[in-house]
């Protein structure tokens, strides 16, 4: 049994799904394990990972309408010291959760067919996001 | 130390919650191991896991009602390509998400006394889920 | 490779977030491990597991009061049994989920500077909560 981590940084630009499925499958092909466990983490709290469908672009632009609409902006929050958006971010960060665990068999991890790895951004601006990645297994 | 991997594969009968704790259990006591970790993963993105209480049934019948407001069907979708569940059942799948790691001590995943594992089921159709299963310990 | 499994018991005085990073990283620490993975699982259908910005006490105020809206006390569940929180504690369970995987490196779980580790417990009473611990790695 072995085990390695890593991490990726991921470009965000603004608020909007990004798809990493390639980067992570890329990652744990190169750790070469034959089966086992993939862990990974998002160290943000505005920021989110989700596994969703990655075939229609509609599915990605409904669910970021369906999710400003579950967690809005608004003038009811206390906590707004980086502006509108801040707030917002946190709460659609634990909709959505920050890790992801995936077994692992013969050499890849077993994503459905139409399932892909997103990052959520949750923020207006840019930013650089910082994803932990774990395998562990033979 | 060691590990193993799996599968299930689940008839649901359209939507609602599927209890999927005892076929969990068994799999994972046939592995033998005395301690380590579980992980459930569901390979589909319009179907979820979750852990809910496994006592009473209006529990799942309020739960079922309550999500179809939180992600309701109707007109306002890009994506209906297979109908007016099918963007529902997504973002249901993202709210609830795909996976639940789970412990396991003294021979059994630590789920608390009223603690049941359920698949979502979130299209109106029957469908035939799969969920793969993972094990390491010893 | 080795592992280590434990249980922390948290008091808990009524709903709202309670902070638990410093045992779950004390406990983690006892463990003595360089690398490897965290799991953490509560055994409750109305407390939950979640990972929020631990700086501004604003933050947790708007979660706990958006949580709220989103999953409200009112006359329309079919389960009562325990009083009006007793349902809406379990969808905010179900909303938040009641486990978290962690890689950890350096010696430490690889949580991001603002990142906590949080119990939410849903029901108005206080309560005595239990969370599985789990480490492998080495």
């Amino acid at each position: 049994m072995r085990q390695a981590g890593g991490e990726l940084t991921i470009d965000t630009r603004g608020q909007g799904l990004v798809e990493i499925t390639r980067r992570v499958l890329d990652w744990v092909d190169a750790q070469g394990l034959e089966s086992g466990l993939l862990t990974i983490f998002c160290r943000h709290t505005s920021a989110s990972l989700l596994i969703q469908e990655n075939a229609a672009r509609e599915v990605r632009s409904d669910l970021e309408a369906w999710i400003a609409r579950v967690a809005p902006e608004g003038p009811h929050y206390a906590h707004d010291d980086e502006g509108p958006d801040d707030m917002p971010a946190h709460l659609r960060s634990v909709l959505t959760g920050v890790q992801l665990s995936i077994p692992i068999a013969g050499g890849r991890p077993v994503l459905g067919t139409w399932q892909g790895i997103y990052l959520f951004e949750h923020r207006r601006a840019a930013h650089l996001r910082r994803i932990a990645l774990h395998v562990i297994g033979e």
